[in-house]
């Protein structure tokens, strides 16, 4: 089992990295009551060994629908509503059992439940567990785009149980990799080498290299985000793939995973990288890497639908003053933020 | 003209209190594009003044409906809509020109939006000048409560201009002297006997009179804010008055006005804080100066509804471990908390 610590403005808070290991969320409820949010698919696999890890905890237990398109107010209204019928108080815990959709609403409804309850992460998709449940970004989608709504609410622990990934479809398990190349990409070369090197373990989920895997994207982010908790400055370079991604899976009605969407994305923000300025290093056969890992994971590599992208591309949270800002690489291990680059 | 400086752990912002002062708002706007939020009546005797004080600002007007039942997922949605179709970006500015009301759901909107923007408060009622505009609490309310779901989101300034008082009803501005009232009982005793010396000018809304019941108020709420922003301790001390007092608007279906079942609550904590525990120093005469003053102001000091108002009492966000917290007298002028008091 592996841990780290993320230290955050208002508290420090651990990400545990193992097999079987439930039983620690036990030791970050201070309360007797708890929640559990989570959906069929995850409950009916994970939800009764969750309990019998937290023998001595009252938790309730809500099941939403899954899918992106229930990361929605409605669904934040039924996880308030149902902490409220049941009497549920100030020092309640929230818990996510599930992938990114469940801990971001169920994040975003501890965030203004009584202004602020505790929360625990439990991520069983591998894109939740390097990616969303870590910093503290919680949000629901409204019509107008993706994430448009949420807080910044940091959860008392993060568990990731590898077990969990057993029973993920190869589709949303490929869609995870596609974090953990961009997190390479921004900001560790070697790490990049290794991910070319293991792909195939990786995508056999070989324990050990997933292990790695996890843990090496999970110290990536957390030493991005714990430099700049409230995403004013470098935290900005996780957003690398996600200007286009976002758009792109907006477009796509959701019908593209995250991940697939973001690794559409990453390549577009690394051929536009080729021409954003003068004396970067990355060249076409950094592109044909890139595009060559991600096609190994099964990943998409472009969006032929410009029109709707253009559309949703308008409306994107790292726009300020109305001049788009984009994320782009020096290199492969290497990114920076580039403002008012003039795209598609 | 008088400010306050608050200061809290984000940043630090005035409260400006005073006469035609609109003009100060422009200067905490660092943005080019503001919404205003506020609601028919309020918008048309203030909204063109307020936009002659901005010119420099591209500022979009959303007026939504009063009342209380308005302070609604409902109305929150609309304005974070608004805010996505007029495609506001994170550095747009919510100035909110209205009561408590408009106050708490923009607040709360611009807490949430692009998970945080800038806001300013401009309250036209003397119940939002001296508490619901003051602190950074914002919420809306949910079928089974008021305030139960928001966030502590401080604005970026607090601009008390009394001419927006002279159309607020004579119900509303009595409600507001009801929280006055709060503030000399919990905190000094010497602003309580000069409420009592001082109730027919303030009544009259002389403005000299007014324009220091209003900074004393401030100032007793700013210097307990400050030393708990998140309301895990002495912020409490506030509440004194409502953990009846909002069980019995809830109960009264919002037919009471919210000073009014302040005003109740004073009364019925007042008669708790006798019997609470020994030692205490307040008594039978005091119970009737605080009904007098109150009487005075025109606020009701009982109610009769005993079974609606303890269905109500269940469910506060003062309760921990359900225990049931009070706020209780020690005196006039001195408050403090007492938990597990059996209560109805």
């Amino acid at each position: 089992m592996n841990s780290l610590s993320i230290h955050c403005n208002s508290h420090t808070y651990p990400i545990y990295i193992g097999k079987d290991i439930f039983q620690l969320v036990a030791k970050h409820i201070n309360t007797k009551r708890a929640l559990v949010v989570s959906t069929n698919t995850i409950a009916n696999h994970y939800l009764k060994k969750l309990q019998q890890a937290l023998p001595t905890i009252n938790s309730d237990v809500l099941l939403i629908d899954d899918g992106e398109r229930n990361k929605s107010v409605t669904t934040w209204q039924t996880i308030l509503a149902t902490l409220a019928k049941q009497k549920h108080h100030r020092d309640t815990t929230l818990i996510a059992l599930g992938g990114g959709m469940v801990g971001d609403v169920t994040g975003f409804a501890a965030a203004c439940y009584m202004r602020g309850v505790n929360f625990i992460q439990i991520p069983t998709t591998l894109l939740a567990q390097i990616d969303a449940s870590i910093g503290g970004k919680t949000a629901i989608n409204i019509e107008q785009g993706k994430n448009l709504v949420g807080a910044f609410h940091q959860p008392q622990a993060v568990c990731i149980d590898i077990d969990t990934l057993k029973t993920l479809p190869t589709r949303e398990y490929n869609s995870g990799i596609a974090e953990m190349i961009k997190h390479a990409l921004i900001a560790d070369r070697d790490y990049f080498e290794w991910l070319e090197q293991n792909i195939d373990s990786l995508l056999d989920q070989d324990e050990h290299t997933l292990q790695y895997a996890i843990k090496r994207s999970c110290e990536i982010k957390a030493n991005i985000i714990t430099q700049d908790e409230q995403d004013h400055g470098i935290r900005q370079l996780l957003n690398f793939g996600h200007t286009f991604g976002h758009a792109i899976e907006t477009a796509s009605n959701y019908e593209l995973l995250h991940g697939e969407a973001v690794a559409i994305g990453i390549v577009k923000a690394a051929e536009l990288s080729l021409t954003a300025r003068e004396g970067i290093t990355l060249n076409q056969d950094d592109i044909q890497r890139i595009k060559a890992i991600l096609t190994k994971a099964n990943l998409p590599t472009s969006y032929s639908n410009t029109n709707a992208l253009e559309a949703h591309m308008q409306l994107d949270k790292k726009i300020k003053n109305n001049q788009q800002q984009f994320i782009l690489l020096a290199k492969i291990g290497e990114a920076y933020i580039q403002n008012d680059t003039t795209v598609i």
